[in-house]
């Protein structure tokens, strides 16, 4: 059993070194900063009531830089642990143009009116706020960001990868505590934050439109593979006979790949996110994958496998950083690697001179 | 231009204090060993002189796990690394029993009569010479093991995967050297081994043989989109209706991928090893290739990319071990993990607290 009142867990943080004196219950601290009025518990009561601008301000804090913001979100986000993992996590990726904003929209629209309690958000690592970034724009999804079960969040604002998605999956704890049963995690195409989405969802959907080539060429390789399921987008009008044909060659082209961990078999279904038909078989496909891997145990199993992923993915990220972001090996990395364009040098001779230097100052 | 007389580079080397006392020119050093009687120096000319029992005693240094024979290794690689690149790089993988050593066999004896001189390699982090590891048993290669123009090298002996790698990527640099001009590097269809080869090679083939899923159990996805080609085996006797139709099916399913970054459109040959029919149609399909991306200049770029890619991933890899190889850190990783698998305690508290204790260590 967890319990968030044992404060041993967090004497490693580095970040700040005074966990001891961390606003708890003391009612002072309420009113010792200028805008955050709420203690951890504060936070964690108001999530577990559902107040969706609690919530808010808590993803706030997660997505945060400042060391005493992250302290508390590390706080609330412990809290709220034994009460996560009760959604089903669906990762949603497409080539730019694929519609992906009109289907998240059409989609958790109908879901919300069904009584799902919807949480939609992002992996964008390239995202800044003012830039419009996947989701940033909730015009762009006005009917569902005004739908009473929904909760939309643009993705953090850009910084690492492994940053972002550290804040998306917490925010993903956050909102499951909250009592969303569903949660959307949108992506760009574009292949890192694809395997890091796959890592935190359930079920992982590749949206796509016809034809072949240029239409194409927004997504990575491989990401097809990653996929549990396909839906052919923008099956309307003049579009419908070549959405149906890219279905059956879809249908084709998974049955050749081999076999899923899940024992799933991948399909593809078409769909109009404009027009607002074949979502249902899209949903369909997910809930019958969902039937298929809690039957088999592939569910508990992948979730215990994300979880292990993104504490050695965390271990492995801060262990790169303390190398990559040291200011002296910045400048002998870049020469090693010019002589090792330059064929003047081995990869391994190079490496192995950086990490000499390296373990040397330490 | 490499100035192999210069020692700077290798000052940073950690395996051993005595690089300054390294055998060189030194004539006495020549009968201080049991078997060792060669300098780096005879090493290097004896490759360059295209001897294959030198090569052969070359790559045992470069495979052993001696300090005192990678030093020598090191330095013969670093006077060959002048003389490396002028290859075709082929990777080949395919699921068990797609016929791989029979395919290497015939291919390879074809093109070993045409005036080729070829390598053949293999990485297999998980093969003990004892056990029979791909290529390890020469007598499956008869034919190719005594044709004149061709090296079998089986993969280096059980180690990490990133060692394995290193060592098969030093081995292609002598092999070069030596004049080879067709390298091919073997791997088994298990994933890591792939994205390995996949970054070391040129051309990355994918053998295949008919039918879906129970005869592609073998292969992890993901690995189709990696392959710039895949080649139908087996195509002989009752099976040669079997394999058009597989060709037409990859064809299409090759078609619905995103475009590769080489402007490449990879396609499906078939061929059987055992009639040795078809190997022509793939060697074409090798040879387009690679005049393909000798022309629009990715044969280059990705030459070099990939010595890129193998600076930044033994360092990335020498991070990883000095934490994962610390004992003491085993220890609380492991009770780190049963936390997190219990929802006790989140993936990036868990993570922080051991990266805590390393960097308080170090």
């Amino acid at each position: 059993m967890h319990h968030p009142e044992n404060d041993e867990q967090y004497k490693g943080l580095t970040v700040n070194k005074g966990v001891e004196n961390l606003p708890t219950v003391n009612p002072y601290t309420r009113f010792s900063r200028k805008k955050r009025v709420l203690t951890p518990e504060d936070y964690f009561r108001g999530i577990r009531d559902g107040n969706i601008s609690i919530l808010g301000q808590a993803v706030t804090l997660v997505e945060s830089s400042l060391p005493e913001d992250q302290l508390i979100a590390q706080r609330v986000i412990e809290m709220c642990l034994p009460y996560s993992g009760n959604s089903i996590r669906i990762g949603i990726t497409g080539v730019p143009g694929a519609g992906k904003s009109t289907f998240i929209e059409a989609m958790g629209t109908d879901l919300a009116n069904r009584g799902k309690h919807l949480a939609v958000l992002a992996i964008d690592p390239s995202s800044e706020r003012s830039k419009g970034s996947i989701l940033g724009d909730k015009t762009r999804m006005q009917e569902l960001s005004t739908a009473k079960n929904a909760f939309i969040r643009p993705s953090p604002s850009a910084g690492s990868l492994g940053g972002v998605a550290r804040k998306t999956r917490e925010t993903i704890v956050l909102c499951e505590a909250a009592g969303f049963d569903t949660v959307f995690v949108e992506t760009v195409g574009v292949g890192q934050s694809e395997t890091a989405a796959h890592s935190m969802v359930d079920f992982f959907l590749l949206l796509q439109v016809t034809g072949t080539g240029d239409e194409l060429q927004g997504i990575k390789r491989g990401i097809m593979e990653m996929a549990d399921g396909i839906a052919i987008n923008k099956c309307d009008g003049n579009n419908i006979e070549k959405a149906q044909v890219a279905k059956t060659q879809f249908k084709n082209a998974l049955a050749l790949f081999p076999p899923t961990e899940s024992g799933w078999k991948p399909y593809a279904v078409t769909c109009s996110a404009v027009e607002k038909t074949g979502l249902r078989d899209v949903w369909k496909m997910i809930e019958d994958y969902i039937s298929h891997i809690r039957l088999n145990g592939y569910f508990d199993y992948q979730r215990t496998q994300q979880a292990k992923y993104w504490m050695y993915e965390t271990i492995n990220e801060q262990l790169l950083n303390s190398f990559y972001q040291n200011e002296h090996l910045k400048q002998l990395l870049s020469e090693a690697e010019q002589k090792v364009l330059n064929n003047e040098l081995s990869s391994f001779i190079a490496a192995h001179n950086l990490l000499n230097e390296y373990f040397k100052k330490d």
